[in-house]
């Protein structure tokens, strides 16, 4: 649909991997994603409310990005990252929308669309009404609880590699006396495992678990050349409790 | 290979996940995609007789758009539903082909290098003899049997999201009195479910199973943001009934 | 990255799909692949010991090929079959890195930057020092043992067909007196099957296990529409051997 309307448009892909549904998820890859890649038109559907109520937006945001999408909060974590929206529509002109519209693939029939017809050089404002930035839906990521010696997290998301990223930085690591060294121990229901801080794979034995700094500077939790969220049966939403010695 | 031939062609992937030997699979998504792309030239490979006595065709269709692959059905249900095919050739010109040819990877060999040449401007016709295009394989796509309020409806093929599209247009179900609202039994094999015929996802509850014009137009099953094809265990080719109350 | 350095570079994407950690499986894929290639700078990044002491490097092959990515033996299968390298130099000039370089992506932070800058046209000696080319890494592709009448072989991958390439040529199938139309006793830990010798899928019955020297000349198992590598539970490393009548 983009070459269809704005043929010399570049087309960069980020994924088609994350699982059907996982906003949350999306919205992650999104942030972690974008502050490596080039200004552009972003446009991201993880849509599990397209043909509700939910609203197909445009919002551009700070740098000359644009972010197309539904207003599910899909949007928002990256565009806070990079600085925030500055003005945002709903895409509601029928001229710029693939018809008759069908109910179930808006990626296709509004946010493709509106996305070449952006990089084609249309406002913002053709495409329908300004929107109150401050009403968008945001997404709530899940917060540790960050006791002495103790921390409850969350899995937010798991990697092809099996790496489990956790709602932590490394900040909430050092609070609770876990550095570079540390032992670990991790539960995981009523499973009981013991994890390696470290700063990178090549400090620890093969097989070992590893809590690190991820590239995104998140803390994730791996095992060196294995599959940790196999070994926990890790799924995004799931608590872990992490213990310093 | 394309790119060696004609490096400046632009190459827009419509999808590497078709499962293995697919043809009827393939076919569907290529007729359900290319409407929504720009003319071209269409290279589609699902190819189980590669090395045998299938013939490799480039078709000539119309709007100016080219398809090439293996004369087994892949090309033509996309073909026929965009103004059918004008002419054909079978590809046949060794000049035309990367030597030595391989007895088991003609996408790379054969298909490829045939699109890049018709791209870098060479004739249909030097690539090979002309066919007859009505002697073209044709698939046959399994018919529904539609009763008075029974449909008895083959699983074509499932998407990514567990959906399950069956042989039905919107229009059989009003023959037998499903419309939006209706609530739908759903035999597969000694199982029965309760689906309800809706538009959008957004008018049923989660984990209500709903019956659909998908955006293609074709129906399919689907569960609100969960997988319908792992609850029904549905594979391509299978059986389902469907009972209007 | 690489968009965002040069950002009037074309990017080809040979796979995504290398399980974690198979540097020998990556190495394999990229030698059969780039012959059929344009000439380019080749980023290939398997790299389970990112963040330790091995050399991120940059190899000058023939015909204006460059090979990017970690000292660990991937890239050199591939350069070896194209001609050799020519010269190498270690990536350690920071300014062409992103800064700050991460412990675990360096995939992102150091080898996407430097093919960005290479093809932008930086000198391969701007980058870091030379290395000595015989002081490389070389991975050892494992020999089969070759008998009278019997072989054993190892697997080397498994495609997404499930078709299991072996450590063989055709040379060492007819040396054991195997040609096309043979059968061939496959032993797999304590089972036993019985392949078909055969230059195409067409030679055989839908269901036959398959011998044959596949589209990059190296020697496969296959199921003629079927799955080899289910049926066999074949792993990468894994040993079988082969016996002619």
């Amino acid at each position: 649909m983009i070459k269809r309307i704005a043929p010399d448009v570049e087309i960069v892909d980020i994924t088609h991997g994350i699982p059907p549904q996982h906003v949350l998820q999306g919205a992650l890859v999104l942030a972690n994603t974008l502050p490596y890649m080039p200004a552009g038109i972003h446009v991201a559907v993880v849509d599990p409310g397209v043909g509700g109520p939910r609203k197909p937006v445009a919002l551009r945001g700070s740098a000359g990005r644009v972010f197309v999408g539904p207003d599910n909060g899909l949007l928002l974590v990256a565009a806070d990252r990079l600085g925030g929206v500055e003005e945002g529509v709903q895409l509601a002109n029928e001229e710029y929308m693939l018809q008759p519209v069908s109910a179930t693939f808006h990626g296709r029939d509004i946010f493709s669309p509106a996305a070449a017809h952006i990089a084609a050089g249309i406002e913002l404002s053709d495409l329908g009404p300004a929107l109150v930035v401050a009403d968008l839906i945001r997404l709530e990521v899940p917060k540790p609880d960050i006791g002495a010696r103790r921390i409850r997290a969350t899995v937010l998301y798991v990697d092809r590699f099996g790496n489990v990223q956790l709602n932590l930085t490394s900040g909430d690591l050092t609070r609770v006396g876990i550095l570079p060294g540390t032992t670990v121990e991790v539960e995981v229901g009523f499973e009981r495992y013991y994890a390696v801080a470290a700063r990178t794979f090549a400090e620890v034995r093969r097989g070992d678990i590893v809590l690190y700094e991820d590239a995104y500077r998140n803390v994730a939790l791996a095992i060196n050349q294995g599959n940790a969220a196999d070994m926990f049966s890790a799924a995004v939403g799931q608590e872990l409790r992490l213990s310093a010695p």
